[in-house]
């Protein structure tokens, strides 16, 4: 009754389901700078992902490439086991590459993100998200609160390998509800993550969409001896309206020089007009089920800002606002329309001219 | 009953299916040149396809991609929105990457497709096949009558974009029904299509196997300032007999010197032995159930031209006739056996000795 | 109830499947040599597959890619045939590419090896897996013996294509039951292998693991005229207890020079704690179902040689054992842990003095 698949037996001992999203871009880029190649103007597969998830008894699994670009990149391959730690609290832990427990714009999933792109500094080199190794949490039943840490050994790269990073990176993330009546809540999280070194560092954010040729706000490249980051989040949903605010701080050890410390920071809010409330599943925003056969509309604003603070030189920084308004014709259907701005931007320590901004449309499916 | 997998609710609400097709091809083709490398023989994976496509109420989504030759090409990858006009007519539009309205033999699925590969100058740069952007019809309830159009953006190229592609492409077919008793009936159709400029264009088309290496006939590549093109198509089905007719005239406009005319036209006919009728759906054939259990047994025959006036110097062509015999052991696998030969070859104006021609065999699941 | 999603009809006259497996390894390989690069640590997605496979009547298809490593590499793609050939025997063809009928150890399904790597020559040059071809069989209904040949012309190469190799390959085994009571068996093989020329042909077997760099025991390339291999295997399981045993023999024919004869022997025998008894299903073996909620514990251990004549100069050898402990919570779910060292090393016709080892781990689930 839902347009999920999900194939089971009587008892619920076992579960198989086929998993997949496809998200279709359409996106207009003015950089704002004087060369009009800077510019973005087309469309694009955004993500265009095919795999399967399943669980037998305590055991479950999941595996999921993504096809868009013409190009193969797995993204979850693992293993997993969960089980009960006491009558209130669960345990589970994870064998391959999953999810770091790190930041939490970087871990709510893309079928369920309020814009078409998260906040810069998610999902990136400064709050990394998928990593080849072990992930294990304990939490409260109801997922009331969660403490989830991992070990990993780098993204699985080209080769599907992690054989050429040397560094380990640990994680830790906890999150619990202070306030939950109903579906009502508010939930507050933080996370620690320490990066070995042994590889190169870089992190230079796009700007106002994923396809961004203009970048300036950049650490540049250097060999890392270990970095370290933490993140505080917030989120609360109240009926039709939710806010969310996340702020990261990464400090980068070169082998040689100063420290390179990069800050950001994001806060959104979005209302549901058709009278729908955000589902919060397991630690994170979980979409929505549209009241009306004619589906749900939700308008939405965030603000976000990322500085890099290179030691050796003057500071980068970037603001920018994004409006979106999304209209979910079905649970698993979803269009999109952003409108991103940079209001403010700082290069070398002196403000820049360019104001880039974007309008772009997502069409997009899961299943 | 029917070996395909459609998983749906009662109602009819939802659906979900995953779809695929294989398609394992051995090739004999000689090039009839003094070189013997242009011939080529082997077997190759031509066509091995993975993916969802699903429906919720009125919305529709579908994903496929191509693994043959050990990589990735992303097919159609859309979301699809589709509803009643009036009682007797529907609407539907296409967001993403699919098929544009242009051209019968092109739009025709490889699946159902009478012969291994389409007529030369089908699925190329002279009748486009998928691209990225937005189609839209209108048709009468049972398909009768059908109006399509497509505002496109160019293919989804190796990085899954369309942002290099300046040109936009404009694509319309309209197809009806003069004729239909029963299963037997006979349609008639035409389509436009203007390509903007920007990018560079060439046809260059293989003669008698996808793997030529011996192409003769080709406009050159030019810088395209913009490009128009038609068809004209008809098509007859009488109990197992069938015909098909198209007509291309494709004419592209360089940004410097004259224009590039290239028509092309295939007829071909094919009569079931074993008493099925080529199955009809929304203006286009859609493959057989065998009658027995032994299966089916079709013959049939096709003459193709290609005439490439590049206005500039003399005229290419080729003349190709293709044999087939087809055994549908099922409703969804078949085995196939070409024999195509170049009757005539022109090039720069003057006849050429050669007379490729190739023996091709294929066999095919899809589910 | 098991795991494993398997649609059909009522009748059994149709069956469609989606098929895939996960393998995530975790290594931990000390060349032995002073060069520390040689040595590799570090996390692998060593397989990771989709695909489907069904059958309508007697005609069935299998089409399954591999997307470790971020790449795709299209393994079974093929349609097949089988039906009854007497009361008492079957007989079966495939058109596509599948497994050549050449090894046991080559032939058993990575989901069902006792240990994480096949012994060095299985599934290389010298014990081709997959080709592209046609394979036909004849067998017993029970599969007590089994006779099996295929001609095939290489495997899909980059191109998924054949064309490039202009050798082909003959290949036939058969196998046979002398005893068999109940789960209890002892099942002997054997297979002749013909490779023809025109294609470079090298062996560089890998020593501890999937990614060693150092690898000293090699044929090196040559200019292949044709090649012959044959090999002979046993195998038995009584009660929970296996044993297996495989030697192979192949002589590489250059366009010049002297042959280069490899031979290779693999010896193994495993024992289930929990009291499971191997599965052996069409003369290969099939994993187990654990008896226990609480799953099945295996231990094993392999010893293997090669030994490589060059004819030219002097031999190479290694000699190496294994030892694994398996433990699998479900029937489609396991986790492995290996220990390999090399005890032997021959370069050249002197002894080495590394003697390479490696700790090996691997979660793995299929579907």
């Amino acid at each position: 009754t839902d347009g999920k698949l999900v194939v089971s037996d009587r008892e619920g001992n076992w579960e198989f389901q086929p998993i997949g999203r496809v998200m279709w871009d359409a996106v207009n880029a003015d950089a704002d700078t004087d060369n009009s190649d800077d510019d973005v103007k087309g469309t694009e597969l955004r993500r265009a992902r095919l795999g399967f998830s399943g669980k037998i008894y305590d055991w479950g699994y999941k595996f999921e490439a993504d096809f868009a670009g013409n190009d193969v990149s797995v993204k979850d391959a693992y293993l997993g086991y969960g089980n009960k730690l006491t009558e209130s609290t669960k345990w589970g832990v994870k064998l391959g590459q999953s999810h770091i427990p790190f930041g939490l714009n970087t871990k709510i999933s893309s079928k369920y993100m309020t814009f078409m792109d998260r906040p810069m500094f998610a999902d990136s080199t400064v709050s990394p998200a998928r990593e080849s190794g072990i992930v294990a949490a304990i939490n409260d039943k109801d997922y009331k609160w969660l403490l989830s840490a991992g070990l990993t050994n780098g993204p699985l790269d080209g080769d599907g390998e992690t054989w050429d990073n040397n560094g380990s990176t640990f994680a830790v993330r906890g999150s619990f509800l202070p306030y939950n009546e109903g579906k009502n809540l508010i939930q507050l999280g933080g996370g620690y993550l320490r990066q070995g070194g042994g590889d190169n560092f870089g992190f230079t954010p796009d700007l106002v969409s994923h396809d961004d040729s203009f970048k300036p706000v950049s650490t540049g490249s250097i060999a890392l001896e270990q970095a370290d980051a933490f993140t505080i989040d917030a989120m609360g949903v109240f009926g039709s309206f939710h806010a969310m605010a996340e702020y990261l701080d990464h400090t980068a050890e070169p082998e040689t020089g100063s420290d390179i410390d990069t800050t950001g920071y994001a806060v959104e809010a979005g209302y549901f007009l058709t009278g729908e409330s955000l589902k919060w599943s397991k630690g994170y925003t979980s979409g929505i089920t549209p009241k009306s056969q004619y589906g749900a509309w939700q308008v939405a604003a965030r603000f976000e800002s990322v500085e890099i603070d290179p030691g050796s030189s003057l500071e980068d920084e970037y603001d920018q606002f994004t409006l979106g308004v999304n209209y979910y014709p079905t649970k698993n259907t979803r269009l999109m329309l952003n409108y991103s701005k940079v209001t403010d931007l700082t290069v070398n320590g002196s403000g820049a001219d360019e104001e880039p901004s974007a309008v772009k449309f997502r069409a997009q499916a899961f299943w």
